[in-house]
């Protein structure tokens, strides 16, 4: 059979934007966006894009170029994820929460040509321009106005060339768009959120996306037409590819610029939302809303980024939430682990199925295998739930690497197979696995591997902590010991816990090894823009602090 | 971005194999295959798979090698869809319906290490393996027991190595499975059913199989756990991809040895089935069953092979099941063009409707373009709905090629990068695309294209007609003339009509230019083994009868 190669037909490249094309077919007269009084049909969403990925090659932008967009979840960030690789380049979305100097090091080091930017964004552009060098040359603007905005007196020095809806009215709705050459072509660049050092840029190309896309829908059991709430920013990791997966299946797009918890349950009311993504925070939201109520009709809610603690599950499960859980990171593009439900453990009492949903799970149809190993040897980990490893994947929805970082790229997407996702989990004798920390975080006490996590889970259950990390800190006889971090809650009624109160709630709870023998009482703990505690901070303020000397226990 | 480049954790090989693992994590406890009293699980699936991977490799086979099957749909038929491919070899289906010339043809072309053969196939295979030459080493044979199956006494000379139970017994369940080095490397061979000449080796790869069983599942929008009565054999193009994507939602398959109206109906209300396959005619059925009953719980049915009729598709829906139509051959593996529904399009009567769904419709997910083209210029015929042309179609869902068939290969599966289907058919106003024949049966008389098929349709509309074909007479003036085989029904009140009189009938509701000139009764029209008329054998006997010699019209 070896006379049987590809040919042109079947080789034609796996690209998720095709999907837009069918979705102006099928669903032609069917809502794809609504965005408070706007709605736009699939045939208009598919005519917008052709007309804005026309503009944009008029202005010279073509393959290989990249194109920044600093914008919430409105329209125009949604069409972006069609318009802007349908001229041929690769969109690169920015959290708008971050501060102009981290936007200025994106906009420089992803060499973008374009900036597309929401119309309360323009003084971040316009700081963050001020930090480039005087010999490089700026990147093209365009504005996304907004009626729904109050028009505010810009002190901005910054010169748009258009505005969005300029660039749509000027397009040509019959471009032939770009159809990649390679399903290995760039399509997507988006920089991780920097917990540790500086953030990496990472590739997604056509087939990875397209399959992302096809997988995310299959996962979650997404069946035609679903109302899909843009709960979850579309800048954070592209929306774990459902902007895509969307115009699969001919759904409804809600969009919204910023949410609480009575927008979300007005917009749910308003549109009969079907399905919604959300970090766990957002369900948190949702279910201590004074105002919640329980639901009409079942929305389903897909949550990654950490496990939904328990009592948040039970009130919004009560309340008509069905909540599923995965995993899933910048570099896999969509959720690749999910906690895939079976019927019979519906007869366990709550508290064992959020056990059972707390964990990340089993590898998605996408994906090729995922394994618990040890990260020198490459063997698997025992599957007795407590173990630690590291999560290795292999599969499709892998990113094609970091931008102009080949080393970083060869750490993790290794020549034996595999990609290094840096968390550290168990694996369950019944083939689910669960992540225990990021494995930068681990301490190794006396060759004890422990979880930092797992102090942090337990110091949360003490009454007066309000935030806490826990890192290594250097030991002349164990190498390692726990060093926690803690912000107590404003004053309350009880007097706030000593140090030595602290260590001693923590030895009632968890063996020896893994006590704090050091606790630092702060007011504020480091954070990301997006919220996550900076622990490359603290590890460098317990290393400063030289061997903790402790003596044997 | 140049140095981004594949590399082996992203670039692992797309499979549908691995979905049988998977399956044996998540839906371990849950049934796998229910046929008669005998159910497995999907851990005792992909044990059973291993067990038979482990054994015929222990007997040899190889990658590259083919192993055949002959088997209805009974649970070992389930299980080599996995087994063969995890041993490295290339599953071969064959139709149990074939006389024993073809299948010695077809074993003998294929190259056949190792057969898999029903019970009630033995003096199938014992009368094909007497057509093979003598220096030629007939295959390897395992004997597939039934216990519903009473046992004949076999006058069959045929040696048969083992049992099927006997293999799965021998097996190994730790087995390595052999993962493809290459997601182009073969993985089926399937041969057509040859309604025009010689059976042509179709052959599929892994990714083509992944991205096809995918397909299937998100276009008929298949959620997890569907229970799936196979009606549709396993050895037409591979039950249309749904073994694999049975694996990949964890769906209970029902198997049958053979079927009929009351056999269907009890297995949908004793499993609970809400998915099945079939031709219209398992419809017609279903529909006409004296003791059909509506059922309790809605079925959905994916028909595909000919549009459904308005009276049947009227009855089905009425009887509550939820009838999807859609387009597949040999040569794409799964459905690649389906009758999306609009919702807006209930509100039309019965007959729209029936109009509406008989449409082929537009590409699925998984496939990149579809076109209707001018089969010499490759130009896109007009949108109109009735200038006809070729289906053409480009996507991963497509064979690599014929097996030892360059010319065959290279002729359909076109440097352009489009493969040529050779079915005709126009293109809708509304992007529905609609098949009208197959391109070779289709008649150029005077200049103009005509469909045999709307000539035909119009035919059986006649009291007297049982079957008819209508294929191109040479003629002096016209270039060709339809001339039609028709066989009529058992004498009923009404005299026979004559040649004449069926001109006539045409004549009143067809143009000129479609009224057969030739009329030719025949008592049975040639056909394959699996009821389709041989046009080729009639075309062979218009031509026998030399120019039709008509005046002007």
């Amino acid at each position: 059979m070896e006379e049987l190669k590809p040919r042109p037909a079947n080789l034609s490249p796996l690209t998720p934007l095709g999907f837009l094309e069918r979705a102006a077919t099928v669903y032609g007269d069917c809502p794809s966006i609504a965005y408070d009084d706007t709605t736009y049909t699939w045939s208009q969403t598919h005519r917008r894009c052709l007309q804005v990925a026309s503009s944009i090659s008029s202005l010279g932008i073509k393959r290989g170029h990249v194109v920044s967009v600093l914008s919430p979840n409105v329209p125009a960030m949604y069409e972006l994820h069609f318009a802007v690789p349908m001229a041929g380049a690769i969109l690169n979305t920015i959290n708008v929460r971050l501060d102009a100097r981290m936007v200025s090091i994106l906009l420089l080091h992803s060499e973008s040509k374009l900036v597309f930017v929401d119309c309360l964004s323009r003084s971040l552009v316009n700081e963050a321009l001020a930090f480039f060098p005087p010999h490089v040359q700026p990147p093209l603007l365009i504005l996304i106005t907004d009626n729904e905005v109050p028009p505010t007196p810009s002190s901005s020095a910054v010169h748009f060339y258009d505005t969005y809806e300029g660039v749509v009215e000027k397009g040509d709705p019959e471009f032939k768009w770009v159809r990649p050459d390679s399903e290995w072509e760039p399509m997507v660049l988006n920089y991780t959120s920097g917990t540790t050092s500086s953030p990496k840029g990472v590739v997604h190309c056509h087939r990875g996306l397209f399959i992302a896309a096809l997988n995310a829908l299959l996962d979650w059991s997404v069946s035609n037409q679903p109302v899909f709430l843009w709960t979850l920013p579309m800048f954070h990791s592209n929306g774990w590819s459902f902007p895509w997966g969307m115009a699969a299946v001919g759904g409804t797009n809600v969009c919204l610029r910023r949410f609480d918890a009575p927008i979300i349950y007005r917009l749910i009311e308003r549109h009969g939302v079907s399905r919604m993504c959300a970090a766990p925070v957002v369900l948190n939201i949702l279910s201590n809303s004074p105002t919640n109520q329980p639901l009409r009709n079942p929305v389903h809610i897909l949550t990654a980024g950490a496990p939904p603690a328990a009592s948040i599950l039970l009130r919004a499960e009560s309340l008509g939430f069905v909540v599923s859980h995965g995993y899933g990171m910048t570099e896999t593009s969509c959720v690749v682990l999910s906690c895939a439900w079976k019927p019979q453990w519906n007869r366990f009492p709550a508290s064992e199925r959020a056990r059972l949903k707390a964990r990340q799970g089993v590898r998605t149809i996408g994906m090729t295998e995922v394994d618990v190993v040890d990260t020198e040897s490459g063997a698997s980990v025992k599957r007795d739930g407590s173990t630690l490893g590291e999560i290795v994947l292999r599969g499709a929805c892998l990113m094609l690497g970091y931008f102009k970082d080949p080393e970083g790229t060869a750490k993790c997407l290794r020549e034996t197979g595999w990609f290094y996702t840096g968390d550290v989990g168990v694996m369950h004798p019944d083939g689910y696995l669960e992540i225990k920390d990021r494995s930068k975080d681990v301490i190794i006490s006396g060759g004890e591997n422990l979880s930092s996590v797992e102090v942090e889970s337990m110091l949360y259950t003490h009454p007066a902590v309000n935030e806490v990390a826990v890192v290594a800190r250097p030991d002349e006889f164990w190498g390692e010991t726990p060093c926690a971090f803690v912000s107590l809650r404003e004053e309350g009624s009880t007097p706030n816990p000593t140090e030595k109160e602290i260590m001693e709630f923590c030895r009632a709870k968890l063996p020896h090894y893994m006590v704090p023998k050091t606790v630092v009482f702060k007011d504020d703990l480091p954070k990301t823009s997006t919220g996550k505690i900076q622990k490359f901070v603290l590890k460098e303020i317990a290393r400063a602090m030289g061997s903790s000397r402790t003596s044997r226990m």
